[in-house]
């Protein structure tokens, strides 16, 4: 047959981890207006209580439907912008305008979603009226002294496994960031240890040549070796950590909310330590970080397209391809609830040339 | 379940009555050039036949499917733009130039459409090929003496009925008109007398507070009691009537048509008489109206968005939900052809604050 | 029953002929680029080898299905913009760079299509990793002396039947190009041969006409009798013959490649010998030729859009549609692979007015 007609018979990388915990938004953005936000195509909205505290809501008035987030918030309660029905952030409808009965009626109210805020986000629970079993994820070295913090929001067009596998991924670095990022010299073949947890797969690159010119002399002038971690934290953390010498460290941390099944936002944190001030290195660490985010964006974009074209995913792994099989499979674990069954712990050594 | 995972089990505002006529066009749009228009989706044609009658057809030519309104009107026939054949106001096809063999053939005449045209407009039954059962609803008091007449043309983003409900809803003026309708004061409960025929159903107000301020003292001087009706007659007007003392009195007609399942053009007609000259009044109505059209196609476009959305309706209706759940049961009934079977004429009265 | 609510009971003009040549470029435009490229909707590549020969495949990388043409093309290799895999001609993946497991699998591979360049055109075949059955089309008198030679390139927004059809019939010129191109007098009525071969379908107008006025003296002072030929050579080409006397003769031949079932790519070659200096008439064929193509455009996008809006097509035919409905008989027969079960050739008769 020929292979253009053939069907994807592969995997679709849209997995629905509905109970953990989100980020929704930063924090200064939910002021005293409704802000409308959507997790896994699920219309939501956030606003706070008169005590400031943030809630969520579905973004859909039980009476005719219209999104909750086209409305005001009037002492701490959300009014519909059609008839003025109000809610408080548990969903319960406070006020009918116009009705004379008195009586609530649990029919009128709205699902809600538990909520927190911390490190600057305001993260949410994706299943409704549902009681978290755990907290949020915590930032590292969001605050250490010495340490400068950048925080981005990008869009990238892509499911969140795929996403994740490409903020985790190094071979496409010497191709896709040619120029930017690895692909200077001849490639040399290095050893990466790669360690599985239930609730977290980490690869450990060992032997990877340091950055040679310039820069690695100003970063790390005592020179020393670099490390190199790749973790993926269960459903929606992408950890890079980067050391070099004792000077040093810079951990980009990017959490990651499924928007839509083939939108992905990523809450960018990076942390860097540095011999140079770090109020000197940050300007420089932008605009090279959005370059690499934009030809991200760009073949996410189009590596979707293809499996909306194609109607689903066909892929052809190799053994150095060590972080997306087991994103994949993880993710799909948690959203049919079988973590508890998972095996046991194991770690294993690939050999690949960067 | 996490309610934001239901599948609406509601209703879908969307009814097809088509043993009934719509308005089409505004007279004067039809001249010597085909007029292309949509009714229930259904792609149409209006033309004038050589004595200046008014025409529909399919707007689709038999031979190739294209569209017969790109063709012209060649002396009362309508000629396709593709190879020219050309067609009579009853859908007969007249000629098919470069034919030798000169017979008709049924197939290749188009279905047509009864057509009326009357107040200005040209309305078209809903069922091609058909002979109508009645004649079109007659516009009130639009030359009457003293009566200023002000016509527009609408294009509301929603079904025919989340239209009516909203042209015939008082409770949503207040919010989604703030500043401009109701609104202003502390609401006062009022009653409510709600009275259904076969092919009607009316609300009237008792009790409702006169407006405030110059512009009732201009509009009735000798001051007097507001009288206000909402009626719907099936299965595509919307009247709304009020009368200030005996001086003033002003009915909003709207002639809905249901272009696509959610898009409805509504023909307005204002009819007003007031003690200030109707012709120093009437600049002041339209800019008014306008703004509030503007809002209330806002909201149904939300609407309609949110019910692609979610795939279907899911409304909580109250019982100051006066009119929107009489006007889907009629129109439901009409489409069904069941109209005869209904119960009784009733009324009955509801409390509602405004 | 509403004939605007019937469902088309019509054939559907999309006819896929895989095991055929199908022009994809002209080949001035592949240069040392991948080009991306579509036929039957199927998103193709095409590169050049070392020796500069032109190849193409699938145009999507087998390991994350991401497009090829985004890439680059290395030493006649095409290299993948994402992770830098690289494919030669025959679709065998060359390099998967990182990898140090040195042995190749099928797997990785990426179907490939036979090419052929000829005449100024990159030929493809139309099913992957298959040996063609015969070779492509050659176009007639590209390079005889005297003749003037022009090219062009226009999409038209129809299936492959409809496009040919469009191309080779003669009633609607009338009307769609009236003023450009007959029309300008009363019709006059002659006869047509149609002649059907397994492989073809010709129709000759005997009896046409000579153009009237200066145009057609400057063309062919001797004067001399017009012979007309329209034919159709599966799958894809059209051919228009018109000569006037002894001294002109033009030849359009319209090579049709179904980029997507209702957009079909023409690539254009008139062919003129007059006895005006051919340096001369061709600048004044071009507009003329891009206004009839920029109707015939507008004509068959509004078709499509019928059949997409009815769901199909529904067509009546008269004894005066000489060539569409072989043509599309004859597409579906080589789509079905009964090209050889077909009828004896045969000839017939047919009077029309043009």
């Amino acid at each position: 047959m020929d292979p253009s007609q053939e069907q994807p018979t592969g995997r679709r990388s849209v997995a629905h981890v509905r109970d953990a915990w989100y980020v929704l938004a930063q924090s200064p953005e939910l002021t005293d207006k409704p802000l409308a936000r959507k997790l896994f195509g699920v219309p939501l909205v956030l606003f706070r209580d008169p005590s400031g505290a943030a809630g969520c809501v579905l973004d859909r008035c039980p009476h005719r439907m219209v999104p909750l987030s086209l409305g005001r918030v009037v002492q701490g309660q959300l009014e519909c912008g059609y008839h003025g029905w109000q809610f408080d952030t548990a969903g319960t409808c406070r006020t009918v305008p116009g009705l004379c009965s008195g009586e609530e009626a649990k029919s009128r109210n709205v699902a809600s979603y538990a909520t927190r805020e911390q490190d600057g986000f305001v993260w949410v629970w994706g299943t409704a009226d549902q009681e978290p079993t755990d907290e949020p994820y915590r930032l590292p070295a969001t605050d250490r002294p010495g340490y400068a913090v950048v925080r981005r929001v990008v869009d990238f067009p892509g499911s969140l496994v795929m996403t994740l596998e490409n903020a985790l991924d190094v071979p496409h670095t010497a191709f896709l960031h040619r120029g930017l990022f690895r692909g200077g010299r001849e490639p040399v073949e290095i050893k990466a240890i790669l360690t599985r947890t239930r609730h977290m797969v980490q690869a450990e690159f060992v032997g990877e040549p340091r950055p040679e010119g310039i820069a690695a002399k100003i970063l790390s002038p005592s020179g020393g070796v670099l490390t190199h971690f790749d973790r993926f934290k269960l459903p929606s953390v992408a950890e890079v950590e980067y050391k070099l010498g004792e000077d040093s460290h810079i951990v980009t941390t990017s959490l990651c909310t499924p928007v839509e099944d083939f939108l992905t936002r990523v809450y960018a944190v990076i942390s860097l330590k540095s011999p140079v001030p770090s109020w000197l290195v940050a300007p420089f660490i932008e605009p090279f970080a959005f370059k690499i985010f934009d030809q991200d964006a760009w073949i996410l974009r189009e590596q979707s397209e293809a499996i909306e074209h194609w109607g689903g995913e066909r892929y052809q792994n190799t053994e150095i391809d060590l972080m997306g099989a087991q994103i994949w499979r993880m993710l799909r674990r948690a959203e049919g609830g079988k973590l508890d069954e998972d095996d046991e712990d194991w770690s294993r050594e690939i050999r690949l040339r960067v």
